[in-house]
């Protein structure tokens, strides 16, 4: 029915003298003598085409002077052209004009700000930047389910709708249908949550992992894939209250195993993101984050080192340096540790075994009683990719670890059950979605790369 | 590091002779003379193995009894057993026990009835029902995804927090950080919402389809796939207050396209899946649905019919049956009607150009101006599957429909204004992945294909 853009580069020679019909949208029309150049593009690759407008059209006066962001519909010859930049352009029999936009249009042929561009987020999509970051979160999306998919995990949609409050309500969303002018109450004053929807307080929660251990536990291998919602009241360029993450859980498989896991998925997501976006790429690497594309190629060539965290606290207290944070082996490595480890170790590192009093209950305690199998990923640049543990499968230990925590366990009692029937050794992670998006992409501020972003005091669009 | 099930059963000569070691869960124990047969499931396929353990074993007499859901690790060589039903074996060198259960074990070796199992959702996905169900929802997922990216469709997480309540917001979830016992109140006692933390009223959305659309005039062609939410109180086997949606949305593409588009891709669906799941669709066709693969063949061997909404209400007059539900003009289309109309064809049925009254206030009106350019795709068996419209592209014609079925634009403003900057036609439809599955498995109750159900009054889990 139509053609596309795309359709084009990928065959050309098959194109080549072909009439096509592309609907799309202006992006610069330039003025020469007796004809003119329109640069359009049609949203089906990060390339634009070169249309030839010929004085002859009949409209020409008119589609001459379009103005960025009309949409046009363009019957035309391809005309390969191995001799220009581009290698074919198309040269117009008849410009159909759908919608002129005048000079109220917000995207000009400038360069914007993208403090500017979040402001009309259901616009930036349309400039080069958005272009190239939106394609490669959508591609990196499918290379995460191919990665999966084809090493047998089952996808699972955990629920979002929750009355478990074990992560720590006053982090979570509270949901209601419940009139909030007009709340029904109980004799002692309070809000008769009965009288809502579920018949309890709920929540959105932050995390699919302990239903996907209960899947684990049937599927061998199972990841989710969707979003998840935190209340944190902070404005930095890496938090935001609704983003998305994966979180794969793994029956009979310890913390060597998800580590070989989570380097193996991590190199094969590069690769596919790398194989199916150049174009997004090296625009990146030249406009927004230089050295891009070599970060990339070093992280797929090189072997993830694996250190516990008292031998990376060792190194950190030898190192000589100056730090703002003082390293302990009792605390949270920050961000300057992160850094210094990867240049030290020049590539991506697995910090492992960490100290159980800063980590989650579910965590498996380790035979020293005073560490758990935790591991998380620091990438170069980016820090913290990847976090993940061995869970606990031992049912008395883990009743234990929430009494010592002072988690709630009456919501989470079929959580613990596991541990009961069927237990077995198993371990599973989380990636903010967003992250992986982030590394890939170069761009440093989340905002950036969520379609339309949720910050406090900010849920427009 | 361990061998898993699925692999033996893909690649049956290369295991000949070969010591594999399997973690997985007893589902059965039956004792012979001299040895017994261990009936293994390791989660990773639908099809279990047989363990031959002989009572040589030094921890035979244990393992001989274990009781189903119990976590074994078997060290073992396979023999193929071309003769038997299985085609192979594996006899046990060793087995250890990580995890016996005992006769509290909810899920013994009989038949349950679905209700039981909806109470224990952490369990059910290890009975062969649910086995088949959530592997084939997980490959279902997997080959929309495909479908999609192969046909050059970005993927788009369209947020879920929104503060426009366009759909009407009694049909939303509200969402807040505030404590519901003690409110902050404005001077004239209405509850504060600016101290929220997005200082507004929050819902969570029911849909990505205007968000779509703004990405779909950037990258033409474009689909959302993530969970939505209705608070609907009723108690049907066809709702739920969370679901998962897919709203592919595409530029230049006019009613004719969007069904070529879903007839396409409904096709190519069910293809991925009936090679993927044969195990489990055969195990569904004889246990669950009798007629599943039939119908779902059927499906793919008959071109769908393209007929309006007043030509079906004429068949229906004039079918000489009576109607529960008197077919008029002005009226959407009852269960009893689509089956018959899906008989009357014979396969799947395109009911397109609805009257407007009836319909949302995007979709596009036609030149009669008494109907818009709607369709729903209505299946044998299950009835409606897919919803969609052109879209109205013309800002005025969208403007004066918001005002005439009162949609509040003040929140909208920027979905307008698509209109204005850039507008092209465009048309979309919303797949509910729930019918997706349903339609998939042959499964009647809307609980029994999601991993965790929420419907009122339960949100367990």
């Amino acid at each position: 029915m139509k053609d596309e853009i795309k359709k084009i580069y990928d065959d050309l020679k098959s194109f080549e003298h072909k009439q096509v019909k592309i609907g799309g949208w202006v992006r610069s029309v330039r003025e020469s003598k007796d004809f003119a150049f329109l640069d359009l593009t049609d949203g089906t690759c990060f390339k634009t085409a070169q249309v030839i407008l010929h004085n002859t059209l009949k409209n020409y006066d008119v589609v001459s002077k379009l103005n960025t962001g009309s949409t046009v519909i363009v019957d035309g010859e391809v005309c390969l052209t191995p001799q220009n930049k581009q290698p074919f352009e198309i040269v117009a029999t008849n410009v159909e004009v759908f919608c002129a936009t005048d000079n109220t249009y917000p995207l000009q042929k400038k360069r914007h700000s993208v403090e500017f561009l979040r402001e009309i987020a259901y616009l930036r999509p349309r400039t080069n930047l958005f272009s190239a970051v939106f394609r490669i979160r959508s591609v990196a999306a499918m290379a995460v389910h191919t990665y999966f998919q084809e090493h047998g995990y089952v996808y699972v949609n955990t629920p979002l709708l929750t009355t478990a409050d074990c992560e720590g309500s006053e982090q979570m969303f509270k949901v209601t249908t419940l009139d909030l002018n007009n709340l029904p109450r109980t004799k002692d004053g309070k809000v008769d949550m009965t009288k809502d929807l579920f018949g309890k307080t709920t929540y959105i929660t932050g995390s699919g992992q302990l239903h996907g251990e209960a899947f684990a536990l049937a599927f061998n291998k199972i990841y989710t894939f969707g979003p998840t919602f935190r209340t944190e009241n902070s404005n930095t360029k890496t938090h935001a209250n609704e983003f998305w993450m994966i979180e794969p859980e793994m029956a009979f498989c310890d913390l060597d195993g998800l580590m070989d896991m989570e380097e193996d998925m991590i190199k094969s997501v590069v690769t596919y993101v790398m194989n199916k976006c150049p174009d997004e790429l090296e625009f990146l690497d030249k406009f927004v984050s230089n050295g891009l594309l070599d970060k990339l190629k070093a992280l797929l060539s090189s072997k993830f080192t694996r250190i516990d965290h008292k031998d990376v606290i060792d190194l950190l207290k030898k190192s000589g340096k100056k730090w703002e944070f003082e390293p302990t082996y009792e605390s949270d490595i920050a961000k300057e540790h992160e850094r210094y480890i990867t240049e030290y170790f020049n590539g991506p590192v697995f910090v492992k075994n960490w100290p159980k009093d800063i980590k989650a209950y579910y965590m498996k305690l380790n035979d020293d009683n005073k560490t758990v199998a935790a591991v998380d990923l620091i990438v170069p640049i980016s820090g913290e990719l990847i976090g993940g543990s061995q869970r606990e499968d031992d049912y008395d230990k883990l009743k234990l670890r929430c009494q010592q925590l002072g988690v709630d366990t009456s919501t989470i009692d079929w959580y613990l059950n596991l541990r009961k029937f069927g237990s077995c050794v198993h371990s599973g992670c989380g990636m903010g979605f967003e992250r992986l998006v982030m590394y890939l992409t170069g761009v440093d501020n989340i905002r950036d790369v969520i379609p339309f972003a949720r910050t406090p005091q900010n849920c427009q669009y």
